[in-house]
């Protein structure tokens, strides 16, 4: 079947660093756009991210950048700023898209680039709405989200290891910048989009209900371990020691729970003592506390084949707990049509995810990602028209580098 | 300041439940599009849930339901399934577009929609590749972060409390939505899209290396309580017991760091007696209990506010950790003009956030969540010609339900 790249023909040029700004450009790549990641000469900060190979090659900055070009230039210099400004205004009508989270640098501000390129479409993504500096970490611990993270009695903040706000604010970008391009092709307007990492994060805050119950009850929820807010969820251990976590959102999901862990009877008997109503959610959250009680002993009581294979035949939403390790070799991914084989030029060869989603039932494949530099010289030949020597010039003045320069010593 | 819309006049039927389609809907609401959320009569599962006001109002629906139109009917009666087809259906030039995570609907499957409209724009979001069931919890559980989240001597699983799967799944599914507009737009073509939940989790993982990293190198990262992976950071307590998030990212963030906790000569003696290279990103994560002593003691030894001055004098990425109740309080929330005041029926008055991402200046504001059924009447007149008597008709057979219907006894 062949694969529907939506936005095939249309060209981005990001000028970014660690995750947002890179999964937005690598999204876009993935529905088809082509995509040309603008760095400076050996690299920025992230280029050498853990984790890394045994060479030292980063396995981050792969994952981040599949399917984009490389250039790299002197962006310090007025002749790299210039070069790089061409590659974004003369792009032809579906191109002048710029992705960044290098803010505040006026050669590449909206206005700048807007001058000669009006139907520019821009999106900056700062660290904060008053544009200053924040990143996942600083963000999350000011959200209200570690603090209710992790064991009941734990007293000190527990951040989450997914960088959540990044890969949020990155879809956010790239979302921006396809509702632009819509906007343009009806209107002809270009878009300026600013879109600060943590207003991410604070929105989400508020869409989840978190920060509104804080405003609207003045109360805000508690610490719970792994058990879910107003609902009966919990994890559990096996008699071999695998952790399960189980879900029940609908009566039918809970009466599957009691019936499959043998507690019908016993949680009757509860729900009459407490006088509680097990059928409203509310008070199977309450008493969340007893039931796990009850619960714990037929999973301590069974080993982890014998849970699966109890829960397998029920309602009950269930999954049991994995390493990366496990999760690596599991046909969830190895038999996933979304992981291709990927060869990854300094990483390897390995099982690389696609896009997440099937468009007329297939995955667009995962593609290989850049050395820094390895696109300068096809570009600079294909966009602007430069010559061999012209090439030549602007890499031994400093002012570029390919990728064959990036490998040298120095 | 005119509020850009990029996507006005676009129309999208969502049958759905919980947080990824809402968000997906909703965010696609805030673009500009008119979005008719399709339940069942007296609401979906997800109508009650928690956080609730004291009278019991889910602040939780009213959250991520901002900016639609409610049409409430029967949809286990044809009678119910035709009118919410024709909504999907006879929506103009702009319409044809069904996002859902009610999967295995054969009547309002792909297949069956796209006879009547060939054009048609359809996402579905399944629990797993397979078809199975999964929510974020569950999901999440066969990831890996959970085994890696939280202090380096916790044995068990620690859960994230932020729905971060579902959260990316639903920004997505409206960024598939978008790139299929304008894929149509541009070639007349419709497009059947499928958006599995734990596909999502598993392209992640893989994207930001910590699947990758197993498949590689054959190992995975370690659980490491608050520390970055790869790079110095880490949270520190102040003489007041508040609690700092602390990020290094270059050599100049770490050095600003040795200075302002007055720790830059023993930092040189311990890279000495280490024979640690502390201006690479690895040295300085390899050694971060050393460092993490050092620069334990000036945390200890000075109040939040010290901290806070001293910190701010620095390129050091920093914030303290806050609650909810906090941040509600927080100029960041309460000055940032993301968030405008809401008069949310049921709810009450709060700040709400808009749209994270300003376009041309402006954040498009949020909009108050109806009450299921609230347009079914109006929905019905202005999109299907129907007149109040075929209205009342349909009402009194229990075909549909308006708002005024739902708030009765029963």
């Amino acid at each position: 079947m062949a694969v529907v790249q939506p936005l095939a023909g249309v060209r981005v040029v990001e000028i970014s660093s660690f995750v947002a700004v890179p999964l937005a450009g690598m999204t876009l790549a993935q529905l088809g756009c082509e995509v040309i990641r603008v760095d400076p000469i050996g690299g920025a900060a992230d280029y050498h991210r853990w984790p890394v190979t045994d060479d030292g090659a980063s396995i981050y900055w792969a994952g981040l950048n599949k399917g984009k070009r490389s250039v790299s230039a002197n962006m310090r210099s007025p002749q790299g700023q210039r070069l790089i400004q061409r590659l974004i205004i003369e792009s032809g009508p579906r191109g002048g898209i710029l992705v960044t989270n290098a803010v505040g640098r006026e050669w590449h501000s909206y206005h700048t680039l807007a001058e000669e390129r009006p139907d520019l479409i821009h999106l900056e993504v700062p660290g904060r709405a008053d544009g200053s500096t924040g990143v996942d970490y600083t963000v999350n611990a000011a959200t209200g989200f570690p603090l209710v993270t992790g064991p009941a009695d734990h007293a000190t903040p527990i951040n989450h290891v997914l960088p959540a706000w990044d890969v949020a604010c990155g879809l956010y970008a790239a979302l921006g910048v396809v509702a632009a391009l819509r906007h343009r092709d009806a209107t002809g307007e270009g878009s300026r989009i600013r879109l600060p990492l943590e207003n991410v994060a604070l929105a989400t805050a508020g869409n989840l209900g978190f920060l509104t119950e804080a405003m609207v009850n003045g109360t805000q929820r508690e610490r719970l371990g792994n058990s879910i807010y107003g609902q009966y969820g919990q994890d559990f251990t096996s008699s071999d020691d695998v952790s399960f976590m189980i879900v029940t959102l609908t009566g039918r999901h809970f009466r599957d729970l009691t019936e499959v862990t043998g507690t019908t009877k016993v949680v009757a008997a509860l729900s009459e003592a407490l006088g509680a109503d097990f059928t409203d959610e509310g008070d199977r959250y309450r008493h969340r506390d007893a039931l796990t009680g009850l619960f714990t002993v037929w999973f301590r009581e069974h080993t982890a084949a014998e849970i699966t294979a109890a829960l397998s035949a029920t309602s009950i939403l269930w999954d049991r707990y994995r390493t990366f390790l496990e999760l690596a070799g599991d046909p969830r991914v190895t038999a996933n049509p979304m992981f291709t084989s990927l060869h990854q030029p300094r990483v390897g060869d390995y099982l690389a995810a696609g896009l997440p989603m099937s468009i007329g039932g297939s995955h667009p494949p995962a593609a290989p990602a850049p050395a820094i530099g390895d696109d300068t010289a096809a570009v600079l030949r294909e966009r602007l028209g430069m010559s061999v020597d012209e090439i030549t010039v602007l890499t031994e003045s400093g002012t570029v580098a390919t990728g064959s320069a990036e490998e040298a010593p120095g």
